[in-house]
């Protein structure tokens, strides 16, 4: 129930056509929530943010995810889990129809035909860091938008970068993933006039700690048009970038 | 020089029309970079990302930032230093015609007519909060946005909050601007459906550690709609903030 | 020996009621610790804070803590150990008799009926704070008081939260449980009028980092009321929230 | 407005005693919000937490914090102003009648005759503690609680802090107040069955850490009876200490 | 060749008694080091500071450490290992002869008659400290000396150290082991007027970090008669220790 | 294609030898790059570095790194793949020739004659950094240096340092390797008037923190002329080296 | 009262030659503290651990440290306060008798004939660490220590410091002083089979980080005979160096 | 007295040339040191270093300061004094002759002519770093080589980089100077095949962390010919790249 709803209630309440207690009642019978047992299911989220609940995999059991994703599925009509393991994959595919799982991803996805064809850019360093990119595309995909993918344009060698600086400058918005000292995101953002959404990994060692390093370099970029996630958030990145790139007019398809 | 610039001048050689050595000094001769001998001012960002350089006070003399302040203004028509002191303020002022000066916020600004005024909201936590807020909403003006501004609605009165539920939801990017532990743009991401620009401050104490305790709350949202700067970076959030508004449709004025 | 003990042997001593020798043989005779080699098991600790020691499972070997347990059972009629794996389980669950073993909560107890039905709520944001969110609700159980537990309400969806004001104002102690950004503090700390514990949890990653994002957040609270434990310290919040409760009056048995 | 109220507000509207207008009105009309312009002072939160705001200096001019001081007091009849320099509490007390400045304790107070005279003790460990100590005792009076102070009682010298055995063991909550290596608030915590409020303070040099070090030996008290407040936070830690104290009964007074 | 054994060879050669080449030779024929291809034996060590090597387990070969403690025994007439894991100790042992291994401090050692029987003492804060103060303690008899054990007694039950007063005080050094908030070392130290050598355990979790909290508390002791080592160095404090104790005169064996 | 291409084809296209499709198209005919779907080799790296690529395994499928290592070696003559596992070792040496697996530096190497056999020098403290020395040292003859290497001469016995003095002496560029303090490096660069590239190691324990101590040491060090690279980055370390070695003049083979 | 004493005390009571009153208000009588209000001074200090207070001077105004000085003077006979400025020397130069000021140590103190004329060295790396070794030194000397300095002498330049081999050996304890990378500690303990105390500064810049640099490279240390304090503690160095050096037998004076 | 010297002396000695008592005495009679009483300067280091010493200036009287120079001066010709402020650069300019003062570079110094004209280049990305990268400038010109300066090239403008390309690939060694995020050490690692030191600087703010976020992502650049020099150090990355530069060849003066 919206705020639209509320005052409609509250004039049938004033005219007599509810009583208090059906008003109570009404509020009562319409709860925005799924409970099952272990986790509340939040429904109205696709309404208020545009998609269903993505489920988180790690620390839940193969059958606790796919329960939540065979309700999910009910409810929202499809579903998306990330950082999932193979037992994991297994019990939500079993569970669910037609989902996908990308090993490499380490996503299970039921993927709609995509909304938004256009405006969204994934440019990612090196090799390594493909979990988190493909993450980010999935995750994409999943919300109705085709992502771009620029992949292996590090900065080391800045000229197989700057050969897609076209492709980069058609985008609206960018998600730009690297690791070590995640430099690209504030080169990409140089070359660019559209948001860009940082999204460091944790690719690297020593005093890379995790992710930390990049996740600095990217906060301290010297271009004012960056923004950051944390450290391996692909499904973060995503979100907004499709909330942006939705922002920018009809759907393409 | 664009790439249609560059194709132009490559067809005009192929066809005789001008020489190597010619097309070599038009190259030349085009610099998109004024050299004030401390600093080169990159005039074509304006063109890149649709707005002139924004001067980082700090470490600059009153003499240079003036010097800068003014060849801005002499290219692009406006100009805007941030993080100023009153010595660096006034010479900004004296070189220049027409500027305010945001003692709070710390900015001289030449402000233009609002282009865009609706569609981009900050929100901040506190009092304290409000040189970063301020910094952040006049760039937004100097860039051409008119930002919807509700301040002093911390976490710890979570009604105060609620009764902008609406003004909230009606944004298309909201920037929330907090210190301490900076839960306000989780809350505010769990209310509304488009992207959330979380802006950590360096306010608080002890553990808060100039606002690192801040940032990796936001950072750790669990609203995925969110996206993080650097502390007190109130330019690089707002600049953002301006590229994905001005994505959702012609300007509004 | 109490003081008043200490004073009335002081006296029989001056009375001649007592030799020197039996005066320092009776201090001796008493010791409030039993030696097991590998421990010393505090008796008194029961008398001086209202409850026997609470086993710490990690490091220790299935046969230790099994001898802990029935030292403690033997003693003070009831035992908790926390942190335990299956096999520590196994053999504490033979040493002695009637005690749960919690999977999820990694907890086996011999719980008593509650003392203090009412008064303590237990708060958490989501379904992976799950295991700490147990271990505390347990050793509330465990020293006779019953929570009442609120699950799954993170404040990306406040609305879930404010579903349970009432609930969370009828509380004299709260104990709130949150991993990622542990924001859930300081909304519910703004919610009621009674002092509140906040318990980070591990859960998270990246720049979470164990469970210091959320601790930083809860430490740096805008809101007065509240006080935190150590990441994951689920029975630190609960004997403290425990005492708390208890100060309150009579139990409600 | 609370529940109860609104559904008053509902059951008139009910039985067309009141307009939906009316309705509306009514709720707009009892803002619990005075605007000051730069800052929104929340009268409720003295209903809601059981105490009026406490003003905070750092970051406002001496006329900001003149005049919230003045606000609070015309509504709640009396003021609290922490972490103050001279001039700050000049122009409070110029502003406000009766408040009383401690220097070392930072603050400018009107205290008001204490309604708890017992329960509360506060332990500090050095002389360089002072300060935040100050500050806890000014806020508990404030809040109406006259505390037992114990000072200077640091664990080098363990036996400086038995003398005091009886006094700690009388007390419902305590709060410990440590720099350094903060190992203060372990041993209190030892020696009673209440509570124990954990406030580290900045005092140290090198890797203290600006009271890291103690902080950090606080969270990880081997004694379960201590919760922790931010580094140097005498408020919070007074305001939590008060809440649990008048847990215990009626006013002592 | 120490100092004087250079001088004399100076000596023989200015009296045309050697050669500059046998001079040369001499000094390259005695060198101090075996080489055993992956490692250089020092054996000087011994001479110049009162014992043997010691063999560090981690990242060896149970081959390469086996023939380490070899070679060690075979010059230096005993040998101890630490860290070790029971693959390694296996193999020690059937390289060396009469070796002890020690499950829980993780050594095996050929362990002489104590030279020095008083002086040294090892206090331990928990259960959980006894792998480090067992690698202590068995380091301090591979030395020579035989420490007075006093274990788990922990600052939350001070009284349970006070009983060891005597005993603390008797001793001429003494090694506090502790982790979680490492607060013993700062009690013991205000408890005795001899050097305290702070050993910091891993034990501990959130927080605790590895044993950085117990360190940073032990480098803040607010007694001054406190040094550290690193975290879990239990070599290096009993190494410190006898140097210490053998200052103090001749063997009391 | 470098400057000096491009500028004979832009005078092939202005005497009308080439059209501008033609430039075009001779552009885009001779990618850099070779597509491997999973990574882009880029082989024009051995001409502006003077060397081949080099495989960091970690990350990497035993198919995808064999499949690598085969495509550089098939354009460059030889591979080298660092931090490998077993199976990756496996996997490499069947798909080249002649590969070489040193199991204790976890490389994969086909090595050339050496080009420069004298001038670099490679100095380790102890027999745990055996794995990165080695890693730089097998780098260094991929690269064509043949490296003189001084190992287990940490600084706690500094004759054995000394001893070497002249070989240190004759370097023109040395890299030192050492974990724990790191106090080498330092030393090292006091005796010598060459450039030395510190490489720290994750070897040590408790506050070594992996390495972070090292690093810091070497950051800090009092001599002049030393250069840090990343934690076990022995790769790193030797690449630098030989491009430094190679400038003092013509291969000395 | 020590234990003996209160033995005596029990036994006079059990003859009847005290009553149990006297017996209280015997203990109560002598009490070891002096309270000067702001300061509990501990004279009993002295007798347990050698010494009298060494009075602290940062956060005292000149006219608290005066008093303190003074009472300490009036029990003890001499007094030592460290880290004062010019205007809080000034003030206890005027309340004690000959104490002199020294400005570089920033130490006001009387200072005894030295009992001990040997076996206590103090080793600094470099000019800046002047301040914290001059400390250092007063405090020996005010504990009756003559220590032997050598200065200068950082690792750089090692010949500097080998030229001090014969005196560094003769040392029965070694304190030594350096900041940035601390690696002296490491090298001179190498040289020494005495105990060596690592006294790290904040001397240093960057990743120095006001000395973690130098303090993490002394606990890292690779010598087994070194043992730290915190940064700057020259107090606290010179306090154990002291009581070990005492241990070697009586004074040499 | 170098090895020669040594052998030398050793041979007049074996040659009844000299006796054991002059040969010791000339070994005293020339120590490389002149002593200052507040410092040892290290003459030798200009020979062992090709270099002499560079005068730190923080934590120095402008005394001290000056009669160092002087000293430095009248052995070695010429001085350079960095971090000086303007008080200290009077002292040092009236007891030298014809030094320079650097105000934004902050030092004095004596330049010699230029030996190497070419091969070092000092690439800066910022206006802000413009104090470390003319302090490097300024010691390589010290050091006898005259560096090429490229300045204001940050990241986020690409192409202003780009155009200085081919100075870039001239260089023999280059040193990059970059505050917030350091990306500008990778991408011109990436554009040439020298080695590159990476020089992080200060600049920033938040999580820049006064250099830390540059310096880790240098560390941890994908270009692997890249080292670092400690935050601001402009000194020791001059040093290194003289003495790589130095290798190249003769003096191209």
């Amino acid at each position: 129930m919206n705020g639209a709803d509320v005052r409609a209630l509250l004039e049938r309440l004033a005219r007599g056509e509810a009583t208090v207690e059906q008003a109570e009642a009404q509020l009562r019978a319409s709860p925005p929530y799924t409970d099952l047992g272990f986790a509340t299911v939040d429904h109205h989220r696709s309404l208020r943010q545009g998609h269903p609940e993505i489920v988180y995999g790690p620390g839940k059991t193969p059958e606790q995810i796919a329960a939540i994703a065979s309700e999910i599925e009910a409810r929202a009509g499809r579903v998306l889990c990330t950082r999932i393991d193979q037992q994991q994959a297994d019990a939500v595919r079993a569970a669910v129809s037609g989902a996908d799982h990308d090993l490499i991803g380490q996503t299970v996805a039921q993927l709609p035909a995509p909304e938004f064809a256009e405006g969204l850019a994934i440019v990612s360093a090196g090799t390594a860091d493909q979990r988190v990119a493909r993450e980010a595309a999935t995750t994409c995909r999943y919300l109705g938008h085709e992502p771009d993918e620029i992949h292996d344009v590090g900065v080391a060698g800045i000229h197989r970068l700057l050969r897609y600086q076209e492709r980069l400058q058609r985008a609206r918005v960018l998600i730009v993933v690297a690791g070590m000292e995640g430099a690209l995101a504030s080169v990409v953002a140089g070359l660019v006039g559209a948001p860009v959404i940082a999204l460091p990994t944790s690719i690297g060692y020593g005093t890379g700690m995790g992710g930390i390093a990049a996740l600095l370099s990217m906060l301290n970029s010297c271009a004012a048009n960056v923004t950051c996630v944390n450290i391996d958030n692909g499904v973060g990145a995503a979100v907004s970038a499709c909330l942006i790139n939705a922002l920018a007019g009809p759907p393409t398809r």
